[in-house]
């Protein structure tokens, strides 16, 4: 048996299908003999050696995180500074890493875990600890560089098309005497690409969704309107996609809540009642709005069977990579035809993606600004194929994991952040 | 075969299942020989003489209307005048009504519908036609006097207990650095069932949703926010469902629009917001919000297959008690079993359902006000149970119903409303 343990992290935003990944990651290690202890809260875990030991849960409970959304062992906003600025932060993570043996480090989420992962492989090279750094993609917004797609996007995309698709339907149900106007606010801060997702609904300017808004283009208030109008005559009523990171041309967010998050991100959820004001005002529609909000990045029930197929290969890539003596790496998912859709995994350098954002491609926004094209649909149609098994209870709601998170015992003093 | 034609029309809010109802209504028409036309949006397709043969649709468009939400022949929010006050409106009705052979008017919808019905059997009876009309169930309120439950209901319910179970898994997940509070806020102008519906995804004060917010009981801001911070002192994070429909102690809605729809009701949707600026002002923890909106009745691939059954099993008999020579009447759902749930249909008179409205009842709420009871559990728990089956595309979409929506030709001189 190999010398060492190996720690999973889990990091930002969670999705439907972290926590498969999570499953993943604790079967690869356990059909290698390895003990897998899993951070509580991500990285604030490392730092205060909140380990939890995952060889105490059964089989079935951590089969059962393949459907279970949320994060199971707790994640976090919480960006560390560089270790220039804030050396004492590193040094501790590397010293709770020895304590207990880890020699594999896996942390789970987007391009800010990816720049933590690799600045600790570096930190562990520099004090002279064997220590394999690898990061495991994970991010609803699908922005992470060089990989096709990030596990976690298929499923909110699937959750936005379909949802889109039906209210849709009731919208135009009712559009003679009621609603002319439906705006549905998505997340997505700065890139559109769950915006564009919402286009696989419909096919083009005269089908719903009729206006998608997404981050990457200047929000012009009375372009908008005038959209608006145009559709809501010809089509007899208007359904609107909003990412919620629009902006206008000066820069300035369209729905500034005011608060910033950990990571200094502005908290964003009101483009949506915006949009309604302006619509009201200008053109006197009645409207309704949606904010799906939380509901979906953990909409399990509606996961795409291809995004669960990734997250859990991602997982078990990233343990197999970590045996192998990697460091510094993610496994990425290569796309090797469209249709019918085929992927591989490769190992791609940590500082390839770290902190890089890969926004919507301009081949990506319709003409007009306000739709999708064929390469748009060509790149994101495989993602939302499939329904992903849904554990169903006897009550009529879906079965989550229950696990029992038991504490390692901690070696060090208490650390405080 | 029997002389005349059947008229069916939709009403009010759309939702997941109305359509099955519809199916339901037309195959049983077509398994007697009877010839149905649908109203175009409802009873203003009546009045306009906007009529469709659904004997030129084919048996499998007919068939995909049982997944297909939303309204597919069109429904309206338009509520006629008592016949006293506008007895030209009534009397085109039956004119229209005469004209193509109406013997039969089924009519789905709410309370609202069930007077229309009422009133319209009356007028036929005073005007020597014989008209046998029937008001068939529909509404995600579930505010319908006698029957046990309403069509529609049991899929809103389902989504709103998924929806938040699964959304109180992220929040937990996230509560040590992110969101502190979660608010869902769900329809519910004046009944809490809704609300209560959500009540299922958790077991108790401490297990999410922790607070629900019924319009049945005023709401105190003070007490809220006692029972907010408490909860997430003791638990960590705290769930809150909040209906629509919540007012203070001097009746005023927490988040009126200012708008107000075609039957005079107040057009809400902000209920959730000002509840978050009431935390962040008095508490200053982080909130999120979802507003589902449209998205929890249009959720047909969420939907509930007790409520599906319900949905076709009225539009059968609707048909069946019509032909059978019923009239002013609304098949009910009569239970006859809590658990294994049981239930059947009856007849029973429009006059003891036309603009009654049921409330959830005190005994449904926990003693503290911010939830449900095991009584509400037990008459709940069934109404969610099943996975209504989804007709998935090849896209990962679902397909819906498409119509040809042929017109039948007019006979009467334009009527304008």
């Amino acid at each position: 048996m190999r010398r060492g343990k190996l720690l999973y992290a889990q990091s930002g935003g969670v999705t439907a299908v972290i926590n498969a990944t999570a499953a993943a990651v604790i079967e690869t290690a356990r059909a290698h003999g390895i003990k897998a202890y899993a951070a509580r809260n991500g990285i604030l875990g490392v730092l205060r050696e909140e380990l939890i030991d995952t060889s105490r849960e059964t089989k079935s409970a951590i089969a059962a995180l393949h459907h279970t959304p949320g994060g199971a062992f707790g994640s976090c906003r919480y960006k560390l500074k560089s270790p220039d600025q804030d050396p004492a932060e590193y040094a501790r993570l590397i010293e709770v890493l020895r304590a207990h043996d880890i020699r594999w480090f896996l942390y789970n989420g987007g391009n800010d875990s990816a720049d933590t992962a690799l600045k600790l492989s570096q930190l562990g090279r520099r004090m002279n600890y064997d220590l394999h750094c690898i990061g495991v993609p994970k991010t609803v917004d699908n922005d992470l560089a060089v990989t096709d797609c990030c596990p976690g996007f298929g499923s909110v995309a699937k959750y936005t098309a379909v949802s889109v698709a039906e209210a849709s339907l009731d919208v135009a149900s009712m559009k003679d005497t009621s609603t002319k106007v439906f705006i549905m606010e998505v997340m997505g801060r700065h890139a559109g690409w769950i915006a564009a997702a919402a286009g696989l609904a419909g096919d083009g300017p005269d089908t719903a969704p009729h206006l998608i808004l997404f981050p990457e283009r200047d929000f012009d208030a009375k372009d908008f309107l005038k959209h608006v109008k145009a559709t809501v005559e010809r089509v007899g009523y208007c359904v609107v996609v909003a990412s919620e990171g629009i902006r206008a041309r000066d820069g300035s967010l369209l729905a500034e809540a005011g608060g910033k998050d950990a990571f200094g991100h502005s908290q964003l959820g009101g483009v949506a009642p915006r949009l309604v004001d302006l619509i009201k005002q200008h053109l006197g529609y009645k409207c309704h709005w949606a904010l799906p909000d939380y509901l979906q990045r953990s909409a399990r029930h509606l996961a795409s069977a291809t995004d669960l197929k990734q997250a859990q290969a991602v997982g078990k890539a990233a343990v197999e990579y970590a045996l192998a003596g990697h460091n510094a790496v993610m496994p990425v998912i290569v796309r090797t035809r469209d249709q019918p859709y085929r992927w591989k995994l490769e190992p791609v350098a940590l500082k390839r993606i770290a902190n890089r954002e890969k926004k919507l491609p301009k081949s990506f926004v319709r003409r007009d600004g306000y739709g999708i094209t064929a390469a748009a649909r060509r790149y994101l149609a495989p993602l939302i194929q499939g329904q992903a098994e849904v554990a169903w209870g006897r009550k009529g709601l879906p079965r989550s994991a229950k696990l029992r998170l038991q504490a390692v015992a901690a070696k060090l003093p208490i650390y405080t952040i």
